[in-house]
């Protein structure tokens, strides 16, 4: 069976595996093309003899490939390419988030309608199997929920800031330092990478496009290593979440941000680089995959095993199975996704205020003219030097628009020095 | 699309979900019959007019019955029930864990030979989609071990002695009035049920035969509170584990029984019903899924979503993909497996000896002649009425026919009341 991929990391592995193919599908796989940007630049392990090609055609107008593979990144040209790849018959694998969140609808109706193969396993957890998961196994339920952590370098960070009362800047810099974040890390730690990963497992899981510019979307450089103390003190640790819910009206709530979770919960127990989605079905209930989101080899089990699928299928059939259904053709299909405004959720506060009396009195009022109810309360860090205070307050669930209106008014007091943090409590 | 189900349960279900298999495929399915016992007893749902049967011809002599789903369990007349349909060449969803244990590689190679599905995602990890993710996404990769949690009766049972202190028969009692535990509890609390799981789980980790007679299995009933209070101090739960691992010299050692888990492992912290199953691979790494192991709804999701893969390749093709090869015509298949006597683990060992000086000088002599090297010890729970004392020990890594052996000769010394606990620690 030919094969070309777009992009060189993975390719290799195909080499090396290429004897596994044939052993647990009873059929070869020949690696045609790979292309690359640079073909003269040394690789190890070195691919097969001609192989590199730095020319899209060799591949896309090659006959004798059946399979395209890519893991460039990026929509463009990448995006371009896949639509070529189909539209000519062929079938994809694709390690690519950023494609599958822009295009993924209309390149699965493209697959369907030329009856090939569009799969796309690493395009969300690396080496977990959600994706299969959310197309296959799970397909039966209704699902309600997903709440992950699918961004292995912020969940390093964070896992630093907790353990070491690391600073955001030095657990960064770490990160840097272990090859765990890019030189340019705004695509991790800004939550934009797991919003492209919430956007395709979400339009899995609920049927209908969850467009990833409509994920309301929150970094984690505002954290300081004080959240941490207070969060342990109330009994949560701090994760970047990628949560997508179904509401009682239809629609769909789904975010990115930093959330306290119960430490006694197993997405508080997902350190390092490690990621994990919990999936939550009205037949399964709540389920949970943990493993790697990331790294050559995990992203090596992911596409292999997508192009395996695809191979296996085609042994015995020429025409693959349809992708289940999505609702491509959804009107206003934004319209599918509610704005973080309507969200109700508990919240947990950090001010600095004035230490002196009456303070909490101010911000209380406050808080609840705006219908808003305190749980707990901890002042903390006296400063002697510039008068200050640390207030953390813990709220019970209240519109997320009341909060941030009343938060506006808190920052106008004289006595608050400054609002330094809101995050979302998950329970 | 025909479909007939052997056993009543999950068929009900079926009916309800009918429109969502229409929404998800594209394909209606029409359920023509339901084999159970009595025909008369009063069911909740009510099954649709006239499906109830109680002859299985009709079903398995019914040309338009294309799919047939079996949840009636046993291996017999399951079993033949199963091979009968698939050489009538219709598509088979099983949940039965014992036949597939039993006769599931000669099942699955008559399945390639007539070019039909043999899927049983519910038989090992209730709803969690483990079956599947071995048999594809994770088809890529060299799985080097399974470990598991996949009995929930024991689950639940050793959560209930760990959290409240309670007696094996006590917590028993609890889960058999809670419906967790059946009146007869021997399958779940010996292991057996275990055992068939793993045998399932291991034949397709490791593409081989893993016989449930072959695996090494010992039950839950030895167990006490002080084991768990003990194992606590040591930083431990205590955990029914399911494990099969490739060895060095490329045999399997299989095996179900208590363990030791350390307390920040994620297999430590799955309480209650809740099965896990942790994968590790080549590529992958380490996988941990976990969710419901049982129950009828996580039941359904598992069945429901082998019927809609089957449902979905129907559509474009009649002849679906062949299942990943197994080594059916392996020679002498049980020695991929070898005996509990060459594991090499550490051990916990409870014994109760006479409180006097010198009994652990003399404990330690054997175990030292044995080449078991002690990790730690704990003298406790002195009995002033019978001159008694409880003495943990917990050893380095050794070898189990040694251990064994040595216990033995432990149990002989007049100091020894008895030897009460030989759990294995897994780290
Ligand atoms: N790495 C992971 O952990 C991981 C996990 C899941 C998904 N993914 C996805 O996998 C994809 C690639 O990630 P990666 O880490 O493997 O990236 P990478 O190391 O930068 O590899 C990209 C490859 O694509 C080639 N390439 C890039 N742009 C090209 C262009 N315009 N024309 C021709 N070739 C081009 C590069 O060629 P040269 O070698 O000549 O530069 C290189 O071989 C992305 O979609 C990423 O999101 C990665
Ligand atoms: N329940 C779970 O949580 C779970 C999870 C995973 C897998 N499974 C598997 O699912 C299977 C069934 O479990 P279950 O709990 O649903 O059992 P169940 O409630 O006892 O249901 C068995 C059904 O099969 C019918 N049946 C049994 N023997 C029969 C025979 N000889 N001829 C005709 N019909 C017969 C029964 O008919 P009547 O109704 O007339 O008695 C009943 O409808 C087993 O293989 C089990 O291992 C169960």
């Amino acid at each position: 069976m030919g094969l070309g991929t777009v992009g060189g990391g993975v390719a290799l592995a195909l080499t090396d595996h290429a004897n596994s193919i044939q052993r647990k599908t009873g059929f070869s796989v020949n690696l045609r093309h790979v292309l690359v940007r640079d073909s003269e630049k040394t690789r190890d392990p070195a691919p097969p003899e001609g192989v590199l090609t730095t020319n899209p055609e060799d591949i896309l107008a090659d006959p004798h490939v059946q399979i395209v593979v890519e893991t460039m990144g990026g929509d463009h040209p990448a995006g371009e390419y896949l639509q070529r790849a189909l539209d000519a018959g062929k079938h994809v694998v694709t390690a690519n988030k950023e494609v599958m969140s822009r295009r993924g609808p209309d390149l699965m109706a493209l697959a369907q309608k030329k009856q090939v193969n569009l799969l796309f396993e690493a395009s969300a957890g690396g080496g977990i199997p959600i994706v299969g998961c959310l197309m296959s196994q799970l397909l039966a339920n209704d699902i309600r929920s997903i709440r992950s952590i699918i961004n292995g370098t912020t969940n390093y960070i964070l896992t630093q800031m907790a353990w070491h009362q690391a600073s955001f800047a030095d657990a960064l810099a770490e990160a840097q330092t272990r090859g765990y974040a890019e030189a340019d890390p705004t695509n991790d730690i800004e939550g934009i990478d797991a919003a492209y990963k919430l956007s395709v497992l979400g339009s899995l899981a609920f049927h209908r496009r969850i467009p990833h510019h409509a994920i309301h979307t929150e970094g984690i450089s505002q954290l300081g290593p004080e959240d941490f103390r207070y969060a342990s003190e109330l009994g949560y640790a701090i994760k970047s979440l990628a949560i997508a819910v179904v509401q009682s009206n239809g629609l769909v709530q789904a975010r990115v941000h930093p959330a306290l979770v119960p430490e006694n919960h197993l997405l508080a127990k997902v350190d390092g680089v490690y990621n994990a989605v919990e999936v939550t079905g009205d037949l399964c209930g709540q389920i949970i995959l943990h493993g790697q989101g990331a790294g050559r080899e995990a992203t090596t089990s992911a596409v292999m095993g997508d192009i395996l699928s695809i191979v296996r299928t085609m042994g015995s059939a020429n025409v693959p199975p349809p992708l289940p259904a999505l609702d491509v053709n959804g009107d206003d299909t934004d319209s599918a996704v509610c704005p973080i405004d309507e969200l109700s959720s508990a919240y947990y506060i950090r001010l600095t205020c004035a230490d002196q009396a009456g303070v909490l009195a101010q911000v209380a009022q406050i808080l609840g003219d705006g219908n808003i109810s305190i749980a707990t309360v901890i002042q903390k860090d006296t400063d002697p030097g510039s008068g200050t205070a640390q207030l953390v307050i813990t709220t019970y669930p209240a519109r997320e628009a009341d909060v941030q209106f009343a938060l506006a008014a808190v920052a106008r007091l004289g006595v608050v020095v400054g609002v330094n943090n809101l995050i979302r409590i998950e329970e």
